[in-house]
C-alpha cells in the first residue's frame, strides 16, 4: 500500500490526533533513548484502546506493512526502534493509560498496555497491595514493554521476572484478531500457557494490549544493610546463609565490586561508602515483611553470625530510612557513574549462583590478561545470578575502536557465560543488540523451535522485524 | 509399519526388557487408575534415557506410529490413556528414575521426568531444601507427569504451580530431536519461553524427559489452624486478613463445607470435627517460616482478631505436630469418604477469589433446585480460588443415569464458572475429560493459537492424539 492511502486510511481508524507524520514528532520514537538505534517510520500511530490496535493490525495485515510496537521506549537492546528502511509503523501504545480494574481481595490489578510502571505500584499502593516489579525506569517504562521484554529489576528475588507477575494478557495478534485472555486465575490448566508465550516475545508473535497483574501483601516495613566481603564467593556464601535464615523476608542482594563502588563515589555528588574501609566487593541487602517488628534482630543476628564465621569482613545496618536510601542510592547511581567515567561496553548475563564466583574469577583473568588497562566494572542482581558484568572504555574512544572493542569483549565474555550454561540476556532482551549473537549461542533445536512458533503466529512475519530472531 | 516390524525395531532400541507386550503386563498402563478409561496398545516401551526417548521417537515419527506418554499413570483426566484403536504405543517414563543433580547454592535440583514425586522431595530434603510440589498422590506420581499436566496441589498459594517450580526442561520433540532446555537460572530472557509451552501441554508436543527445578530453604517449623466459619464470604475474609498480616507464611488456606465434613466423620476411622459445633464451612490453615518462633502468636493473635471481628466463628489451634496431623487428615480424608459415600461427579474448577463465594451461592441454588436430591460436596483451595464442587449420586446409579447426570451437571456449574471468568479444569487438566467441553468455553482465537502451534510443533499430530485438543 502507498504511504498517503495507508496515512489516510489509518487516520480514519485512530483519528488525526493518533497519527505523528512530521520528523519533528517522530524524532523520539525512531530513536532509542540510548541512542544507539536510528531509524525511520511512515507514520506513528497511537490507538487509544485494544479495538483500534485491532483495526489498525488488520490493515498492517492486508497491506502487508510490518509493524514494530512501542512502550516507553526505555529498552536496552534496541526492540522497540524501527530500521532504517523507513517502512516498519510505529505503533505506540502511549496512549493506553487506563488502570481497569483492581480487586484487592483477588489480589489482582487489571491495566492497559500503556500505563507507566510506577502509576501500576501507585494503583496497587493505593488499594493497600504491592506490585513489586522496580526498575531504574519505572517512572517512564510502561507496563506493555515490562511484558513484552519480561523486565527483571531489583526484587525479582521474592517475586520473579515480569512472567511471573502476570495472570492473564489481552493481544490483537499479527492479523488483527484479538486474544482475551485476561484471566485472573492462579490455577488454569485448560490448554497451552499462551500468556507466557507473548510475555518476553519482544513484539514479534502480536502486541499486548493489557495485562491482568499479581498483587502482593504491602510489607510493612524494612530493614537494610551494607556488607563488605573479601571475595565473591563469601557473597554467595552470605546470600545462602541469609535464605536459610529470612526465607522469603529476602527481597534484594545486590552486589557491586570494590571498583564498582569507587566509580560511584567518584562520579555521583554525596555518594560515600557506608563502611571505614574499602573491601573487594560489597552486598546491599534488603529484609520485607508484613510483620516487620523482627527484621532488625533478625538482620543483625544473620550478620552477626557470618561476621564471626569470617563470612563476611564488615557491615552496617541502616538505623532509619534516610541511610537505607542513601545504601539504594548507591546502587541507583551506578548507570550515572559509569555514563561519567566511559563508555561502557555492557553484559547483562546470568550464570547458576553455584558458578558465579568462580566465572567471575575467570572472566576477570582472561580481561586483564587480552584487556589489560580497561576496568571492569561488576555489579548485579545475586540473588538471581544476574550480573551486569561491564567493561570501561575512554569516553573519547573512536567510533571504530568502540565497535571493535565491544565485539571483542562480547565475545570473550560470552563464550565463559556458555561454557557455564548461563544467558547472554539475563533481564535486558534480545532486540538488535544480541540478535546476531543469540545463533552462537542457542542450540539448532532451540532456534528452529522458536522459528517454527513465529512462523506459526506471523506467518507473514510483519511483526517488529530485525528482532530478537 | 507393521506391528511385528515396529516391535522389532523398538526392540534394537531399548532392548526386550524395555517393551512390555503381553497383555497381563500392559494391564496398568492401557486402563488409566479411576478406571474411567480402556485402550489398547500395541507396545509399552520403557526407554532408560533421553537418547533411547530420542531413537524411539525417531522411529515412531518415520512410521508415522502415535505415541501416548505416561509417567505414573495417576492423573484424573485421561490424559495418558491410549484409545481403543490399538494403535498407539506408549511410552513409559517409569525407568528413567535418576535425580541428576542437586545444587543447593543454585537451590536447584535437576532429574530424569520418570522420578517419583516423593523422591523429588526427599533428595531437597536430604539437601537441606524444600521441593514444595505436593500432591495427594506423591508417592505414585512422576515428576514427568506433573510438569505435563502442571499439577498443582496444596502449596500453590505459596509457591505456585509446577510451571512456577521448574527453570528449565529437556524434551524430546515429535521427530526425535532432544531441546536441552535444562538451564538452572532465574533471569534468561533469550527468546521464547519454549519451557512454560510444554509444561501443562499434557504430551501433545513432546515428550519431557528431565527437568530442572527450584527449590527453596527449608520451613523450620508450621502452626496450623482449624476454623469455623459461617460463610464462605467469611472464609474468603478471613484469607485476605490471614494474607495482610502473616505475608507469606500462609503456606496453605484448604476449605471444606460442613457436609463435606460430615462424610468424612461418617466415612474415615477415627476423623472427628476439631471444634465442638458445626458449621457451615470451614478452613484448614497453616503458616511455615524459616524462623518459626513467632508463628503461634501471630496465628493467635490474627484468628482472636478475626473472631472478635465476628469474621468467624470458632477456631483451635494444633498445639502439637499430632493435632495438625489430625487436622490435615481430615482434608486428605475427603477423597475417601466420598468414595464411600457415592459416585461423584466432579469439578475442578477456579474462579477469581473475589467471587468464590457469589459463584457458590448461585450454583448451589441452581443445583439445589435442578437437582435438589444430590448433595453437594464442596472443598479446595481457597487461597488459590480453586474449588473441589462435586456432587454426589448414589453409589448404585445406573451407568447411563451416571452419565445423563454427569453430562447436565458439569454444563449447569461451567456454565457458571464460564459466566463468572473462571476456568473448568484448575488443576487437573483436560486430557479425554474435558477435551469436548474446552470448545465451549476457550474462544475460537485461543482454541486456534492452540491448534496453530500443535501443528507447528507436531504436524504430523502423533503426540498424544485425542487428548487436550
Amino acid at each position: 500500500m502507498r504511504k498517503p492511502e495507508l496515512i489516510e486510511r489509518l487516520s480514519h481508524l485512530v483519528g488525526d490526533t493518533g497519527l505523528v507524520l512530521d520528523a519533528e514528532g517522530q524524532a523520539p520514537y525512531v530513536r532509542d533513548w540510548l541512542g544507539k538505534w536510528q531509524g525511520g517510520t511512515p507514520v506513528v500511530v497511537r490507538p487509544r484502546n485494544a479495538t483500534e490496535v485491532s483495526a489498525v493490525m488488520r490493515l498492517c495485515h492486508q497491506s502487508r506493512t510490518p509493524v514494530v510496537p512501542q512502550g516507553g521506549n526505555t529498552g536496552m537492546s534496541g526492540g522497540a526502534t524501527p530500521d532504517a528502511s523507513g517502512a516498519q509503523v510505529i505503533l505506540s501504545l502511549n496512549r493506553m493509560t487506563r488502570i481497569r480494574e483492581v480487586d484487592p481481595v483477588n489480589n489482582t490489578l487489571c491495566a492497559d498496555a500503556g500505563v507507566l510502571l510506577a502509576d501500576v505500584q501507585q494503583a496497587a499502593r493505593c488499594a493497600g497491595r504491592l506490585f513489586p516489579l522496580s526498575l531504574g525506569s519505572e517512572g517512564s517504562c510502561t507496563l506493555g514493554g515490562n511484558l513484552a521484554t519480561n523486565a527483571g529489576g531489583t526484587a525479582v528475588l521474592r517475586y520473579g521476572n515480569t512472567r511471573d507477575l502476570a495472570l492473564g494478557l489481552e493481544v490483537v495478534l499479527p492479523d488483527g484478531r484479538v486474544w482475551n485472555g485476561l484471566r485472573g486465575l492462579r490455577k488454569d490448566n485448560t490448554g497451552y500457557d499462551l500468556k507466557s508465550l507473548f510475555i518476553g516475545s519482544e513484539g514479534t508473535l502480536g502486541i499486548i494490549t493489557g495485562a491482568m497483574l499479581k498483587l502482593f501483601p504491602a510489607p510493612a516495613g524494612r530493614a537494610t544493610a551494607w556488607v563488605g566481603a573479601e571475595s565473591l564467593a563469601q557473597v554467595v556464601g552470605l546470600l545462602t546463609r541469609m535464605q536459610a535464615a529470612c526465607g522469603d523476608r529476602l527481597t534484594a542482594f545486590e552486589m557491586m565490586s570494590a571498583r564498582c563502588l569507587d566509580l560511584i563515589v567518584a562520579h555521583v555528588d554525596g555518594a560515600a561508602n557506608p563502611l571505614s574501609a574499602r573491601h573487594p566487593y560489597y552486598a546491599l541487602l534488603e529484609l520485607s515483611d508484613t510483620e516487620p517488628s523482627g527484621l532488625p534482630t533478625m538482620l543483625e543476628s544473620t550478620l552477626g553470625g557470618a561476621l564471626e564465621a569470617g563470612l563476611i569482613q564488615d557491615c552496617v545496618i541502616a538505623m532509619n530510612d534516610s541511610q537505607a536510601q542513601s545504601m539504594w542510592r548507591l546502587r541507583e547511581g551506578i548507570s550515572q557513574a559509569q555514563m561519567r567515567a566511559g563508555k561502557a561496553v555492557k553484559h547483562d548475563i546470568a550464570v547458576p549462583i553455584s558458578r558465579l564466583a568462580a566465572f567471575v574469577d575467570e572472566a576477570d583473568l582472561a580481561l586483564m590478561s587480552e584487556f589489560p588497562h580497561l576496568p571492569i566494572v561488576n555489579f548485579g542482581h545475586i540473588g538471581d545470578g544476574n550480573l551486569h558484568y561491564n567493561v570501561l572504555l575512554p569516553l573519547d574512544v573512536a567510533p571504530a575502536e568502540y565497535a571493535r572493542l565491544t565485539a571483542a569483549l562480547n565475545r570473550r565474555v560470552h563464550d565463559l557465560v556458555a561454557q557455564r550454561g548461563g544467558s547472554i540476556s539475563a533481564e535486558h532482551g534480545v532486540g538488535q543488540l544480541r540478535r546476531d549473537e543469540l545463533r552462537r549461542y542457542k542450540s539448532p533445536v532451540e532456534m528452529d523451535l522458536m522459528l517454527m512458533i513465529k512462523r506459526a503466529l506471523d506467518p507473514n512475519q510483519l511483526m517488529n522485524p530485525g528482532k530478537l530472531l
